[in-house]
């Protein structure tokens, strides 16, 4: 991947025993080499992980300097205890880091398993070696991105570039996330940087809106977590507003582009998954409720068991659409599975199941298209299919 | 068991070829010697198959005299013509039964494949068959129970007898169900019969209430069925109207125990299912609410395959009950897992895994119990694991 990286940040990601198995990167350390603008979108969870509590109250805000991300432990469930250590680790960052560096200037991350206290002693070390490690270049980024990372096969990372009348502005991104996949972020963490010069305010408006299209439309198992934190980090290196007339919109059109690529790494790589699930909705009376449509159909045990099975079933598909809670008119209901129409106006339409059956077989994406009615609303979101793997997978023994 | 039946009815259960393996029971018969008053609980999908359409027109009502079902067979998304074959179906039932029955007399329900037209020939044989079998012994009745079964492994009766001041009073109910089951009653029919003597507004408003704290409280993967139906059909046999006093509020007390028996047999029989799943929560602002943070946290994946892995795995309990859509205290959250308390007041509590992990393997129901806060709302919700077995039946070829 040709991945380029906004100015202005510097990266590491180090090893330091919180997962079981050694050597495995489990601390990321992300530094802006000049005060930042950050924004923050959270979970929507009632229960929520220390580190998420303190990153809400310091953003969005226009001095931070870095972001501090441990997997293999949520620090979650953990009372008093957790919330001290979450600013113990911020404490640690801005004295590792030196420079003047406040703790206050400092944002955490967790991910991981939920209800254990956190190694202090290890993210210490963690913490210190990151600091001695940071780069800027790609293979600082990517080891970064790898110690974010849980049950994940692998890194979740894109890039994209705009040319504005005030010169180039880069974006880059890194996420993580498996199970426990909301949607509304559900356990996933995700940093974008960019080297645009943003307001606090602007950042988080931004940032807000494509969320909803990108990381608030995925899910694996629908289990909202404790600790989902997106966090969009501003360097302002490039000197470069992108907010005014048309580079405003290409920089939010690549802004979206960038996060709902990351976003669908997240169910294309979701435990045990066999296809990737895209649920496009068309024809609702708005856009918030075709999304509601999508994810009810997404989020259908049936529909994810039927697509693991290449099984062209299409009545859980439409019966899934009904119970969705946006009124729909049966109907007017029209689907397509993998381009194929199945149904029409709440008739069955004669199809080559084989045909269908083999085209789920042999692409890694199925798509699901449907037409709910006349409106303007549009929207979609992606899951994973549930598999034998999936069970097996999150019914070990893991307490 | 020692089932008592009610007076008034008759019944049938024969096999008539709707369904693929020969001799397989498909259809049932239940036949009021007079007219009867009956309600009806359904469905609240948006997308109803063409039984439900036709009940809901005849319900509640003080002259019913049958109620046909079909197994193998959903009549849904089946358009015009699906409508056409249910009111078929009535027409078939009062020309067998005779006896100046009128086809606006009878109720249908449907429950097997989606979108496939009904074999109309076999059905009309199947309930000219029927109509010559009915009888009303224990035999007769279970037949019946057996005529309406899809995936289920076996049967799903119940019976209740009540004393009153005017005489004895009995209840009786069939159910079916193990897949695409809720909440809100999923692929569930449920038939209770009794030999009170109830009017029309009085059998609807009972039956409303006790559905939603049985039927409505129970959930397989949650996917609303196109098909759902509970009918309790009143014969007035027994001469006695339940609805003075103490007398009322017994009868209601054995209805709704007599439903959640029925009810929970539902998922105890879940697809592929190890545990039977009960999730009680106290503490809510209202029953309603309890019900819903119940329905959440027992419909988790996560939290399924936890229980089948037999893994107390507590954090996916809270999380779940986290993103209830209830307001809810984290600070006041407190969860016992077959009977042993794993979390207090917002923090972990030390416990022996291992010896809750062998109570939940030596026990085929697990009991979650949650407290959420310090109001007076209480509410359940039973549903089942999410087993490999459940999966390899549901992504096993069937279009």
């Amino acid at each position: 991947m040709d991945l380029q990286l906004p100015r202005g940040f510097r990266y590491a990601g180090v090893a330091c025993g919180i997962k079981k198995r050694a050597g495995k990167r489990d601390l990321a350390l992300i530094v802006a080499e000049q005060n930042a603008t950050c924004a923050g979108v959270y979970t929507r969870n009632q229960v929520v992980a220390a580190p998420v509590v303190l990153c809400r109250q310091r953003t969005p805000g226009d001095s931070l300097r870095a972001v501090v991300i441990n997997s293999g432990n949520a620090n979650a469930c953990t009372g008093r205890r957790g919330d001290e250590d979450a600013v113990e680790m911020t404490r640690l960052v801005a004295r590792a880091l030196g420079r003047g560096i406040d703790p206050s200037q400092v944002l955490v991350m967790s991910t991981g398993v939920i209800g254990h206290y956190l190694p202090m002693e290890k993210i210490a070390v963690g913490i210190e070696r990151a600091a001695h490690q940071l780069g800027d270049q790609l293979a600082d980024f990517t080891a970064a991105a790898e110690g974010i990372l849980t049950t994940d096969k692998g890194i979740k990372i894109g890039c994209r570039t705009l040319a504005t009348p005030g010169g180039r502005i880069t974006l880059a991104g890194m996420a993580k996330g498996a199970g426990m996949i909301g949607p509304n972020m559900a356990t996933m963490l995700g940093c974008i940087l960019t080297d645009a010069r943003l307001d606090p305010d602007q950042a988080q408006r931004l940032l807000q809106a494509v969320a909803d299209v990108s990381f608030n439309c995925i899910s694996v198992e629908g289990h909202t977590s404790t600790n989902d934190t997106l966090i969009l980090m501003a360097s302002g290196a490039s000197s470069t507003s992108p907010l005014r007339g048309d580079a405003e919109y290409q920089f939010v059109e690549e802004l979206k582009e960038l996060c709902i690529e990351l976003a669908k790494q997240i169910p294309a790589d979701g435990e045990g998954a066999a296809h990737l699930i895209e649920v496009a909705v068309a024809g609702a009376p708005t856009d918030e409720q075709a999304r509601e449509v999508a994810r009810t159909v997404a989020s259908s045990n049936l529909v994810k068991t039927a697509i693991y099975g290449n099984d062209p079933n299409w009545g859980r598909i439409v019966s899934a659409a009904g119970y969705a809670p946006v009124a729909i008119d049966p109907r007017k209901l029209t689907l397509r599975l993998n381009g194929v129409e199945l149904f029409r106006g709440g008739e069955p339409v004669p199809f080559d199941a084989a045909m269908v059956s083999q085209s789920m077989r042999e692409n890694a994406e199925t798509r699901v298209e449907l037409q709910v009615g006349n409106g303007p609303g549009k929207g979609w979101h992606w899951s994973s299919d549930l598999t034998v793997e999936y069970v097996r997978f999150n019914s070990e023994y893991t307490t």
